[in-house]
C-alpha cells in the first residue's frame, strides 16, 4: 500500500484544519513504530506553535490527556484493511479498526504529562512518528474511562 | 461569545478534511444542549455517505466506538474559556478543557451502537446537535479505558 496522502475522491462538506504543533519523537521509522502506545511507544514532547500558548497553560505534571494528531503518512482511500496489517486476517471496514490508514487520518493517543517546558510538553509514551501535526489537546473524561 | 466560526489567525500547516456524515439528532439548539454525554444526551443517528459504505461493514450493535465530529459551530479562535461556561470559574486554557471552543474543534464521543441500517448507525447517547459532521468512527481500545 502506497503511504503518500491520497485525497478521497469523495465526500460531503471539507475543513480545513491547522497543525498547532508537532510531535518530536524518535520514531522516524513507519515500518518500526509500534502499531499501539503500549506496544513499546517512546516518550516524545509535544512541542507547540507559539499562537497556541495561553490555550497551554493550566497543564501539569501528571495530566492524563487525549492527544489528536493528523496521521500526515496514512492512505486516505482506504476503506477496508487487514488488521493490524496481517494479510492472514480477513480485511474489515476500517471503522472497525485502528488502522491509521483512513478517509480523515485523525489519530488519537492517550498520554499522561510528565513534564510542562513553555511550549513543550513530554508525554509517557506516544506512537506517532516524529514530525506528526498535533490538531487538539483535551482532558480525559470519566466517560473516556468507562469500562466495557 | 460568537459562536459563528472564525478563522484562527495562526498556525503551521492546513490539512483539509471532509464530513463523512452527519449526526441525525433532536438535539437543535445549542442553548439546551448537554455539555458531555452522561449529562442527558439522547440517541441519535450518525448518517454516512455512500462513498465510505465499505469502511461502515464490520459495525455491529454492541459495539463501543469512538465518534469523531467537527464542532461547526464552535469559535476556533478561544484560547482560554470558563469551564463549563461558568463566568464564576477563572478562565482555563482550552487545551485543559473539553469546551467545543477551541483552534481545531474535533469532538470526541464514546457511544455504544446499538443498531446497524446499511448507511445509518443508531448510538446510545450522544451529546453533538443535529447535523454536526462527522469525520471518523473507531473502536475503543483497552488503552482507552485505562483507569486514572
Amino acid at each position: 500500500m502506497e503511504l503518500a496522502e491520497h485525497s478521497l475522491a469523495v465526500v460531503g462538506a471539507k475543513f480545513e484544519i491547522h497543525a498547532i504543533g508537532r510531535v518530536h519523537s524518535s520514531l522516524t521509522d513507519l515500518e518500526s513504530a509500534p502499531r499501539q502506545a503500549d506496544e513499546g511507544a517512546p516518550e516524545a514532547w509535544l512541542v507547540f506553535e507559539p499562537e497556541v500558548n495561553e490555550a497551554l497553560r493550566n497543564l501539569r505534571p501528571g495530566d492524563d490527556v487525549i492527544v489528536i494528531t493528523w496521521l500526515d503518512r496514512a492512505c486516505r482511500d482506504a476503506l477496508s484493511v487487514h488488521p493490524r496489517g496481517d494479510v492472514s486476517r480477513p480485511q474489515e471496514g476500517v471503522f472497525s479498526t485502528r488502522s491509521p490508514h483512513r478517509p480523515n487520518p485523525i489519530g488519537l493517543h492517550r498520554v499522561k504529562i510528565e513534564d510542562v517546558d513553555g511550549l513543550r510538553v513530554r508525554v509517557d509514551h506516544l506512537e506517532a512518528l516524529d514530525g506528526t501535526p498535533i490538531l487538539d489537546l483535551k482532558p480525559t473524561l470519566d466517560e473516556d474511562v468507562r469500562k466495557r
